[in-house]
């Protein structure tokens, strides 16, 4: 039998064990000791954020939603990360025509890639979404999709934003990597939903907003499984698969999810039905919409502007509950720290 | 400041603490106390599935694969549940049609409807998949997805199996639950991949193998987003969206999953390029075939049968390394206890 003093001794250390023993277990879980959303200051959208969590979450009220069905969908361009002047994934396409080009003789006299070759913007412009569609089909096909995802990730690393000059993946919402973790937290599952394409988010949302893969939904091009020198691969074809945009985002989530999420926050007029039919279910269900109202820190823009138009959602949100989250006065700060 | 025996006193209350910590933390991961795997006999097929979970989650061993790129897919038809003699979606499409009949007088001289609604099931077998596809649509379209839903669930709870007199969803397959069970607690993430409807399984997966829907991949009908009555719905085309069968199986997991199993499941040639797709992947990967060899406890069919041929997966498993598993060796009971 040990002595009193070797108990004692053991005392302190298991004590401390027990500390690590508990703190490894709530790690990932709620963290009631540490006020949550610090980057969102106090206001009516974080109170109704906060609110709304607490409902769902607590067992014995009548908002209680079973873990599994805590299903939170985000559009990414201007919700979770910037996308003006220039959606990035357009500012890719221009890249990708440019660098491609040398490949195709025949891009020198064939609109719009004659225009982007020879630096004619308003041309480009003038070619609008078919014009961008164009380009995006012969530079999103021809090649497999590790190959695809091997280009996005390079250009992803040696791009810059043109204001804030960091890569795209730091130009990312601090408040809203807040938020997609306290909802984790609290048992949700996030999801991206966006008119972006699906493979060009996929390569960099889990490390941005620890979102996986599977998580994604998103535009697409039709797809195709071949077996090419004994090797299977998946071969991506100059053909629209899905576009997973405006009347598209209910049905992308219908696809990918098969359940109707409970909170949905978009940022212009294309996550409208997404946000309408979120709210539209019963039961407890938040629908938020980001105002870029900070031209000092971001941008300002909403009604007219030619990326990200935020207009019928603002003339809805009321009648609706909808929560119009107001950039320049509910957040605290804009963006992460610098990475190192 | 207290007394020895103070101490004392405190020590077995924190250990006792400590204990139940340590137990709350790993309630949900591996429990090593218990053999896994009840219903596999010991055998080759049950060796390769511990050797290669061991191998991929051993963090110091060459194989170590991360949790989040544990992915796991299994077919379901003939791999999680019975198929034979007919898999339970299309006597759901049979039935469907002897319901609607009513409402559709023109089916009296179409076919293959006709011949269904007459009895004369030569007739409809001779139409092959085509004139099951065309009472597929007529059945799955035409109603909003909560309806469809419904209509699912009533189906299966109130439908049995010709052969074991129980609810097609009791006719899951004990061992696959065991092993689905023993990945998740590994840390995978399993998902259906399946040539069946993906809204007909996700009503039932997740309470049936605890497969949540977004983890569910299989064949879809368009779908489109209406406003009806100032509510937003979705409502199911008469069209095809998508065919997750064969060659489809790798692109319905590019399109859903985004990330290439490391371990895929199935039981027939329609299984072939998910498991080629899976197991040409670098680094540890598993593909495996259940070989239906069981008449007495369930059914034997392979190389020339109507439903789940297995022909070209045999001959090509032993150069892949792919494991067949026998039926009638490798699994000690085949069903679940009947619930209650």
């Amino acid at each position: 039998m040990k002595s009193i003093g070797g108990l004692m001794r053991n005392a302190v250390p298991v004590v401390l064990l027990f500390l690590v023993a508990i703190t490894a277990c709530t790690e990932g879980i709620a963290q009631t000791d540490v006020a949550p959303l610090p980057s969102w200051n106090d206001g009516p959208a974080k109170a109704a954020i906060l609110e709304f969590v607490d409902a769902v979450t607590d067992e014995n009220g009548k908002d209680y939603v079973k873990p599994a069905e805590r299903i939170a969908v985000f559009d990414n361009d201007g919700t979770l990360w910037v996308e003006y002047p220039m959606y990035t994934q357009v500012l890719f396409i221009f890249d990708r025509v440019k660098a491609l080009a040398p490949q195709h003789p025949e891009w020198k006299t064939k609109q719009p890639f004659k225009a982007l070759l020879e630096g004619d913007m308003e041309t480009v412009g003038a070619s609008g979404e078919k014009g961008i569609l164009v380009m995006g089909m012969a530079t999103h096909s021809g090649m497999t999709a590790a190959e695809f995802e091997e280009t996005v990730l390079n250009w992803l690393g040696t791009h810059k934003q043109s204001r804030f000059k960091r890569p795209y993946t730091e130009c990312v919402y601090q408040p809203q990597l807040e938020l997609l973790a306290y909802l984790r937290a609290n048992g949700f599952k996030t999801f991206i939903v966006s008119g972006g394409g699906i493979q060009f988010m996929r390569p960099f949302t889990e490390k941005a907003y620890g979102i996986p893969p599977e998580q994604v939904v998103g535009s697409s091009v039709v797809t195709k499984f071949q077996i090419i020198d004994g090797k299977p691969v998946l071969i991506r074809m100059p053909k629209i698969g899905f576009i997973d945009d405006k009347a598209g985002k209910p049905v992308g989530i219908y696809e990918h999810i098969g359940r109707r999420p409970i909170l949905a926050f978009g940022n212009s007029d294309g996550d409208l039905q997404m946000v309408q039919y979120t709210t539209a279910g019963e039961g407890r269900r938040l629908g938020l919409f980001l105002h870029h109202t900070d031209a000092d820190r971001e941008y300002a823009y909403d009604r007219k502007s030619h990326i990200g138009k935020l207009d019928k959602a603002l003339d809805q949100a009321d009648a609706n509950g909808w929560i119009i989250v107001d950039m320049k006065k509910d957040w605290r700060s804009v963006f992460p720290p610098p990475l190192k």
